[in-house]
């Protein structure tokens, strides 16, 4: 079954690459304060933050590993694609500035991709890119020859101030714990999608569920809350859960010379989420830790910084920041419940 | 023909993405005056060159598209993902500082990618970033689940003084056209690469056709006198010669709202070139101008500005700069030879 032809957009090859930088620039008019020189010349030029440092971060989506046509409209993948680099630089106590946006088109794919789908997809990025105050400076189209999936790359520039900045490595022993928002409500969206994928226009009735789904198409990046705990010195380190609490919760140890004790009992988990992984046969807290594409933030907070923290927190505009453990001087990375250890289950690997 | 099992290096896959990272990040140490954060946490944190303009670009090269694995090793496609994008920065009168580097490495490929492949093409990158004074602050692996070419994406921020940015738009009706190097070599060279495909280890006999080949594979961005003549404002406008020289012309006139009258005399080619085009039964003067992939710089300059042109050509290291035609009141693009004139042919588009 085709679409009926007079409801088809031109396609990319049809409108050309200028057609098509054309068409983005008419979308993304560059302010010319920030900046002087926008999208359509061999590079763009753009005013910098005075007396701020540079955050600079990329992340690919690609078809078939980060985002599934059946599960997400083009709409989302360009939210997702601006949402998951914003998060990068929040994870630094960064506030995002400037995007180049990128594309690689398969000459054959699932689908030949029109204008329309480029036109969602915008629509997704810079509803993101509004929310975040981020314009968009430029970017590359590349055709592959053959087969291919669809990929959108974005690399995004930003500011932070010298000494507000947060590593990974920043942690000391004694240090609490924290995070954004709730553990694993991604991967149990995901989880949904995939068990309905042979009917992928189905929504879940259950609205928790709704939420769960909709966190995974379109994560909300924790850039305000990000700037803040850097800002005002509240945390002492810091990663986003790109891959999960449980990579988080590792790496920043690993990077602090610490070791981790997670409380299971103090997990922030989304009801809904707990409920889908119990009909799933999973064991809630570990396949929730496990679980990637959460793009909430964990914050390692001295003991020293809690009046900033409570002073953060009440900038976070909602943002739910909970307690979860703390790094020790002891460097093993442990999960406690019910007064006993076990190790923290790591989960996902990229490749 | 299998390579032997002892001659074989670890896959992407077992070495896995932290492995890779960890290779990545010890080939290219962060300067720590210039990235306080280097590879390796959720985002780089650069310090920003003080009172300049930041210019941003980005651009990939697609297996199949972009190059071809018969005619460029790793080595050549990693130094040239990060050529094409110095060459952009150059165009603005820019000088390049940091790059992000990113991989779309294929699941089902042409074959296996290995850590052997990357460190030949971390060998090209790490070359031209030598040359160039470039940074890598950061970037990106993402795999693919199904056949996919093979792409290295490359971001990059560099900086200029304000008011000695270069855009295609800065040319007046009477600014001479400069060029750098030569036209159409590495057209031709990539023709001689195509027309020996079957057997792709052979080289040219020919010293001159080798260097139109290595011209091809290795473009030497002109880093350089794009920096100069944007800093001695010897140029009103530039670009790059990416998609050939008939393109280039093109857009500076249309953006400057000017025409163009090029001279087929003084055009520069490479005498190899133009014998290779022959050979081909190809009109050289058409096939150099509509040529892709030359790596060098179109300027526009003022009369008034010839003075700073010649102290901006004594800056350029041995590049020859060679005045090809002008721009003009009248909005045609005009290709004169033997005292007649002929549309300027174009020829180079992506898709």
């Amino acid at each position: 079954l085709s679409t009926p032809a007079e409801k088809r957009t031109p396609t990319f090859e049809a409108l050309g690459e200028r057609g098509v930088i054309d068409l983005i620039r008419r979308r993304f008019p560059s302010p010319a304060a920030i900046l002087p020189v926008g999208i359509g010349d061999d590079a763009a030029v753009a005013v910098s933050e005075r007396g701020a440092l540079e955050v600079l971060t990329t992340d690919s989506l690609v078809e078939g590993v980060h985002f599934d046509r059946r599960f997400s409209s083009f709409r989302d993948v360009g939210y997702k694609a601006l949402a998951v680099n914003v998060s990068d630089v929040a994870a630094m106590g960064g506030t995002p500035r400037l995007a180049l946006l990128s594309f690689i088109v398969p000459a054959v794919g699932s689908r030949e991709f029109e204008v329309r789908d480029l036109d969602e997809l915008l629509d997704g990025f810079a509803e993101i890119a509004a929310e975040t105050r981020v314009a968009l400076a430029g970017g590359n189209i590349s055709r592959t020859a053959g087969p291919a999936p669809f990929v959108v790359d974005v690399s995004l520039v930003g500011w932070v101030r010298p000494r507000k900045v947060l590593t990974r490595a920043g942690g000391h022993a004694g240090d609490a714990l924290y995070v954004t928002g709730t553990v694993g409500t991604a991967a149990a969206g995901l989880g949904w999608l995939r068990a309905h994928a042979a009917n992928p226009s189905t929504a879940p009735d259950d609205a928790g569920l709704a939420e769960c789904v909709s966190r995974y198409r379109r994560p909300s990046p924790r850039a305000r809350i990000g700037a803040v705990m850097g800002r005002t010195r509240a945390a002492s380190a810091a990663m986003d859960l790109s891959d999960g609490l449980a990579d988080a919760v590792t790496q920043v140890a690993e990077a602090s010379g610490t070791g981790a004790v997670i409380d299971a009992e103090a997990l922030p988990l989304h009801p809904a989420a707990v409920r889908w992984f119990e009909r799933e046969g999973r064991e809630p807290i570990q396949a929730a830790v496990a679980g990637g594409d959460d793009y909430e933030l964990l914050f390692a907070v001295p003991r020293r910084a809690k009046g900033r923290l409570r002073h953060a927190a009440g900038h976070a505009r909602g943002v739910p920041l909970t307690r979860i453990g703390e790094l020790t001087k002891d460097r093993s990375i442990v999960l406690r419940r019910d007064g006993a250890s076990e190790p923290l289950p790591r989960g996902f690997t990229h490749f």
